[in-house]
């Protein structure tokens, strides 16, 4: 499974040194789908990655200010502080005990093994949409392959 | 592993219940990103997920005539008797076996485990531009929440 993040981490950064070619209002513009704008996308991936990890390690939700990311630095700073903090867990056995998970943001209670298949494919779903929203700007897109990235 | 195909064939079910709803112009209709259009980028996973476990299996590759793949109930069928081919093989120790796996398409050789995961993300990302095109249409997309779906 921790294959997975590491992917996801790789082509997130890709993500990030793409964003740095487009203007603020290009990256904040608001767009059909997806979470309304480029950099918010990102942004949403992280959260969703850093809450649902604290809530599997039982700790308090750290709500996001959106608002306050207007830059691409920003955003990347957020996510490699993030990365930081989860993944000795995400690497530890404990991540895949069979504890049940709970957040605070949602009805009912799931396997770690579930909230770990729900994180990756989010993260996976979400960067399609930036693919497409990529093409639609005329650029090529982050390559999506997991072959070829040295990850095995 | 097995159970994120488990989730990559609910998911590409649901689309196809989806499409249903779509003029036959509309699915076939070239977008921006993607494989051309809807139907032929589930086509397209298909193809590639099949081919991939076929090339696993040291079997020849079997190319896709796209142009004869016109209606949602023909890619469906398609779908169903390429998992129903590959799905022993893909809950057997075999498909995580350490053999290097090599494609007559392409260069390179690899290990089964990451094929096994570019196939995986390979479908989610191709979802993730569905989902772009579904909100185009101002249609709901198919949620891609691996939670509630009785996977776990």
């Amino acid at each position: 499974m921790y294959t997975f993040f590491q992917y996801n981490w790789q082509v997130r950064d890709e993500w990030f040194t793409w964003c740095e070619q487009l203007a603020k209002e290009e990256l904040l513009k608001e767009r059909i789908g997806g979470h309304h704008n480029i950099l918010h996308t990102l942004l949403h991936i992280i959260d969703v990655e850093y809450s649902w990890v604290r809530a599997m390690q039982q700790k308090e939700d750290i709500p996001l200010d959106f608002s306050s990311y207007g830059e691409v630095h920003q955003v990347r700073e957020l996510s490699h502080q993030c990365r930081d903090e989860i993944k000795g867990f995400l690497q530890s056995n404990e991540a895949i005990s069979n504890e049940r998970v709970t957040a605070p943001w949602m009805e009912g209670s799931f396997t770690r093994h579930e909230i770990l298949h729900h994180i990756i494919a989010h993260e996976i779903h979400h960067i399609g949409q930036l693919s497409i929203w990529a093409r639609e700007l005329n650029l090529k897109p982050v390559s999506a392959n997991v072959i070829f990235r040295g990850l095995f």
